[in-house]
């Protein structure tokens, strides 16, 4: 998330009650999960093994627990436990906000869209013209829809990351204080769910379509003009191109792109990038054409079986 | 959908801004697209290669984008974008009406019907007698439920059809205006959702049951004391005859029929017609006991592998 | 459940229209269906086949069709059809009572919890403190959550068991009486359903996460500090011990268990018990490396037939 004015680091030490080195005059533009982070970021380190990524990505400053090596033009915060204190900061940047009604004070709404009765529109949720909100959807704070959309009922868009960090005695979770931004002319259908942002934005390309009971894990990035049929789940931190088709039930693992104007058939399971239009299926997912020859093949096994027994 | 009262068809040509030849004495009782088309219906055609199709079809009216011959008793209506003229008729005829209240005054509802809080009835919706609608359940206009149903608490019931016309700039939705039907002693679980049809109506017969979280798409018809586990995912026009079961996260594909008390084991795959009173499974579904010999005949690889390698 | 206070098996008889037989002496503190039943409970069989198992279970007092010698310290209830006359008692004991607000005067709610508009808290459900509850949850009757909850939006507590039985005419709806029971530091996803138990309680564990989508069937008990990605789906009767962690779109089937610190791929499906601390993968699903080697060798099956043909 965007800092909205900057904060000097000193100000950001202070709160995380971190040792600050390095350069003291960065002005703090943001906070961000290191998978997403961008110049004037702060984002945490915990774990030696990970020390260079952080040191060497395009954040700012970088919360870390051990004494290391400031690189030039950054600030290091070194704290006990830096998960702890990024939480801490992403909580105080942006804390939840109980709401005291269905359509918040907060919230802007363009001409011509239309709310059904028992929407709840959060905090701080803008809302472009045109749309449609259909019964019971639930539109968390800081939640972005464009012109002309329409949203289907009891979906949500918007609810917390699953983003847990495993500790001895069970797990904590990180804070969410990123967003859902949603494009022009998408149709979203009935109980679906989009995750906000651990700390960067979920997105939804204009004119995509999503069927009923689609899934979409925080922080990932959906083209235009993509397709996905009913039940559809996808994880977290996944880039799908434009012009991608997913029929029902597919399901896509974490921190993976899938090329523009590709076409995954029902059921089928990505667990690696696929390259663009191209053809899929199967679960782990191939080549559609490939999978159909492998299942032919399969059916031929009882004959090649028979002919192992009876010749060799 | 049913027009009532029905139309001249002069009067559909003049709304339609189209080009009137054949019979213009008809009278136009319906509006469907072609899965669906019955006698007196306005359907629509914009490729060539379905004119014959269409001209065939049981439909009375058919918007067309070339000059063709019209057979006997039918009547044509020349547009240039046929696809958007019957989107327009469809949205002329039921155009969407937004809701003021939670309940609609248009809405019937049964004797001895119980409506937990927050459920939302839309216009001219009709409920049965003796049924239990929980908590935020959302049913859109002119849904039509039987008696002695209950319905599970934000199942959604009547959303739009995921039904899209590709066209060079984005999808192009087409306009629901078709209902659905559920019976009487049905069970609909939490957070299910089932779509209405796209012209025509989606069925669920008497008897049925849904487990939670089961998504039903557009102008599919089940039969009568049908059990479906949670997580089951219907595409649109598919029918299901009588007593079939079909179990956890089974996934069914669109045009196709399921015949009478087949039964179909979890997380199967449906792309083809099966026939009744067998057991299915696998992904793409198999009879079961095929799929089964053929997975304990793939636990042989590795044995099959070295025997080729030491005897061939 | 429980029964407070207890009633004399007299008096059961008599709700029942049972002829009583065995122990008339005994105080009946409960009613459960035969998968969970605990000493001082009712509970039935309509089947010699499992009469033997009913007679020697836990049960204090068996609803039964057929005269049958009672074990000592037991009475047994004969009735023409059992199945009736037990549906009759969980719903005389635990009825279904309409409400009339979103929030029953009968719930209890702790300290700092915070409830978005639109929760709706059945009667007699408890909520510890430091919980927060998004718009529109449904807690069904009789729930109680623990301390320092996250229940997102939309998501259903305590719907009915999906159980019934079936008839010549159709499906019988078995009646649920059982509840739903929450740990403390529990994080629920959106539009996850939870059903209550049918007649014992459906359990999820301190520490445990559920993403969005996640179904749960009713008795099924889950340990602490479980973790399960979106759209897994859990049938009944099921136990999942500490530390499991289900990715995403997994299914399991109803009767089984898995072991402590088990981990299962996404898409798998689960139909028999699993031990714990191993990795799983496939649907059926097989021990994880076992299953990679097994679609390695599938990719050599070109190959291999090839092969047989040129020098076989």
């Amino acid at each position: 998330m965007k800092l909205n004015p900057p904060l000097p680091v000193s100000r950001v030490a202070r709160l995380a009650g971190a040792k600050l080195s390095g350069d003291k005059t960065i002005s703090v533009t943001g906070i961000n999960e290191i998978h997403k982070v961008e110049k004037g970021d702060i984002t945490f380190v915990d774990h030696p093994k990970y020390y260079e990524r952080a040191l060497k990505s395009a954040a700012s400053v970088i919360l870390i627990n051990n004494e290391a090596e400031c690189p030039e033009g950054k600030a290091l915060l070194l704290v006990k436990d830096p998960f702890r204190e990024y939480n801490r900061l992403a909580r105080y940047f942006r804390p939840f906000m109980p709401a005291d009604k269905h359509i918040s004070a907060s919230a802007s709404i363009g001409e011509g869209t239309m709310l059904q009765p028992g929407v709840f529109i959060g905090n701080h949720v803008k809302i472009g013209s045109g749309c449609v909100i259909h019964s019971h959807a639930v539109l968390y704070d800081y939640t972005e829809i464009g012109d002309n959309v329409t949203i289907h009922a009891n979906t949500v868009i918007g609810s917390d990351a699953f983003y847990f960090k495993r500790r001895e005695r069970g797990y904590e979770k990180m804070h969410s204080c990123g967003r859902v931004i949603i494009g022009d002319n998408v149709e979203i259908g009935s109980c679906c769910t989009i995750d906000r942002g651990v700390s960067s934005d979920t997105i939804v390309g204009s004119g995509t379509k999503l069927d009923n009971q689609v899934h979409i894990g925080h922080d990932t990035v959906i083209g235009k003009n993509c397709l996905f049929a009913a039940q559809v789940g996808i994880a977290g931190v996944v880039t799908i191109e434009d012009d991608v088709i997913l029929w029902g039930q597919v399901g896509v693992q974490k921190d993976l792109t899938i090329g523009k104007g590709a076409v995954v058939l029902g059921q089928s399971g990505i667990a690696k990038s696929l390259k663009g239009d191209t053809t899929y299926f199967g679960s782990p997912v191939r080549e559609a054409r490939e999978k159909m020859k492998e299942l032919a093949l399969i059916k031929q096994l009882p004959q090649l079986m028979q002919k192992l027994e009876t010749e060799v």
